[in-house]
């Protein structure tokens, strides 16, 4: 494959309403433009279908609630899992938050151990320190590579038996990084850890199959999919969603109620109190059947060759410094040498090119960089050269104004 | 205001596009039908106006966070709140949890009371449960009137100076009930007690301002109230939320993350971890000027009149017992002697009736009225004369078929 071929749009663009001509959006890693296929699903789950799931015995609800678990299957089967593994969130965060909570409380004791990363997300974070906090537990951070991968060669030095959990990026949000999921897995697994797999990137990028990765937990956002926003997957190993407690308490997560006493329903409701997002269901479905529809090995062949031509067409800028792996996986990260990355994106925006510039919720990444910030530039299915092109072009308009 | 007038439709059953000629939806306490102008905002926040909120440098991504946190500003408006004191959680399961987990861990010590009714939603009695489990606090439970409202005066007699939190519904997904929840606030405060107020079949029924009723937090859910899935609003005096440890941990809700320390945002961010929903909170501003556009008020007299009539045209038919209290706000509970409740709705839909069947979520309720089940209509904006006269008529054919 050559990279003129390769960065030929995937001649999907025109199924973006919400991207007009010119406009080179670089910004599909904080989150993604929609297809019309799922904008529609969305509608006609509010203007023909609509009811509420699980509880109605009228005609109309038995039919979204078919809708509904139609979904879940489609989530198991793209991602590999079992159907009744699949649990609905809010988005990888609360999923994070939901393994941090309820797996931990109950396998999480004073002295255990958790491993991440230094290039993690916060929200990878933060739920582990509140865990480690309530269980006085401590936390480990596996440092990276010179090219910025997680270091697993380290990893393996670092685990031991105190070690209970692993929680990785499958691809890092900032870098494009892309984990060696099924090695980081076998090494956790070598002291009896558990694995918890961030896949926010990785699901959109790379087509994800968690029984052959072996992971034990696997979270990912849909509006970072193509799809709704509001709406994330849980998977998690049937055993283990079994053997763990509620998250929240609240309507069909119950087996019976009473003042006396509440037992639970078993999983994936256990963990889905409340109306779920009914919508947001329906719309990630028809999210996944879009990118199934182009395949994502097509869809990482393209963002892949993407990369590889803006890494190029930077490393030829003289003022510009590019973080991460050469085979980052749709995401650059990079700055430009004496201008703050908030600028970068600014005066970007000026030419009608959206990046991103920040800390991109990785603070201790930016810590290890040495940096405040960068400016992030990260590929859907709808981009192409010409969106390079631009944005290459507004890099020289930032270095002529502060050269 | 003669009941003739009262139950003639608001005049805006055409804005709803999912509601066929012909179909009395029953169901809207589960949740809601949609208005044309609240599908039509959701599809232009992903056709057109889409992006990231919080973070973005470019204009799309301003141009998004202005309208989120409009919506914030509006949602405060609606509920006479202030916008710092409102928090986008999935729905009025989530707010209450939130509320059991943060709140609850730093203000309930062992031996402390919580007080619920006889008549509350599962999601207001389960998270406390747990909530109670955890902190070691013990909870008491407010009886019913013979007419099925919260008893206040058995209220005020139980309250002690243990109690530091009462939990109630503003109304009644069952009964219609609706609580005289300024007196219940004075009671709680009068020991010293917090109130909270599941607002969700309040707050598409009648006009609610939290100053007014003087509670300390509020919840409620997008889609009863003719909004999008997945979103909710949990409303709590400032300096209460601001006293409290975060919920989930992740992205936006943090100050500073490093490995060795991570501080917090300030409310309402410190408990909106991840990437929002942003589109439900978009929706939920469109729905939220779609019902002031007809009137709170004016919600209230035509879904009262449309009891009214439902009520006294069951009990004109021997068979029917109907639950509740004669001013329910837009719910009727009943049961045929004899026939199953999912009977009653089974025959229904067959002839176009969408009623709901079952314990909706409330267990302890069904015990204290003594039957398994309830069969429940509940009434919406674009509900009529003409839904009734279909209920009934169809409840004579349930009779006819089992007479």
């Amino acid at each position: 494959m050559t990279t003129l071929t390769a960065t030929a749009p995937l001649d999907v663009l025109a199924d973006f309403p919400a991207i007009p001509t010119g406009w080179a959006y670089l910004d599909t890693a904080a989150t993604s433009q929609k297809p019309q296929p799922v904008i529609d699903a969305i509608t006609r789950s509010y203007d023909t279908t609509y009811a509420t799931v699980h509880r109605g015995v009228y005609q109309r609800s038995a039919d979204m609630t078919l809708a509904f678990e139609a979904a879940r299957r489609r989530v198991a089967k793209f991602i590999g899992g079992q159907e009744n593994e699949i649990v609905f969130v809010r988005g990888a965060t609360e999923g994070i938050n939901l393994v941090a909570t309820c797996w931990a409380q109950t396998n999480l004791k004073p002295g255990d151990r958790i491993l991440l990363s230094q290039l993690e997300h916060h929200s990878n974070i933060v739920p582990w320190q509140m865990a480690a906090e309530r269980a006085g537990a401590t936390i480990d951070v596996v440092p990276l590579t010179h090219d910025h991968r997680i270091d697993l060669d380290a990893m393996e030095a670092m685990l031991t038996p105190q070690h209970k959990l692993v929680a990785l990026a499958h691809v890092s949000n900032v870098l494009g990084s892309v984990l060696d999921a099924k090695r980081a897995a076998a090494l956790a697994h070598n002291v009896g850890a558990k694995i918890l797999l961030d896949g926010c990137q990785a699901v959109p990028r790379l087509a994800v199959n968690v029984a052959d990765l072996d992971c034990d937990f696997y979270v990912f956002s849909g509006h970072k999919l193509y799809g709704p926003t509001g709406i994330g997957v849980l998977w998690g190993r049937y055993d283990l969603l079994d053997a763990m407690p509620p998250y929240q308490g609240g309507g069909s997560m119950i087996d019976r109620v009473t003042f006396a006493k509440t037992t639970y329903a078993p999983p994936p409701g256990r963990f889905e109190a409340g109306t779920p997002h009914i919508v947001g269901v329906t719309g990630l479905h028809a999210a996944i059947d879009y990118v199934d529809g182009i395949s994502l090995d097509r869809i990482h062949a393209h963002e892949t060759a993407l990369v590889t031509r803006t890494r190029e067409a930077l490393a030829s800028l003289n003022s510009v410094r590019v973080f991460g792996p050469a085979d980052s996986a749709g995401i650059v990260s990079f700055e430009v040498e004496g201008v703050h990355p908030h600028d970068v994106a600014t005066i970007l925006d000026e030419g009608n090119v959206a990046i991103r510039a920040g800390h991109h919720c990785a603070q201790p990444l930016m810590d290890s960089l040495g940096v405040a910030a960068t400016a992030r530039a990260s590929f859907g299915v709808y981009n192409g050269a010409a969106d390079i092109d631009a944005l290459v072009k507004g890099i020289e308009r930032v270095t002529r104004i502060f050269g």
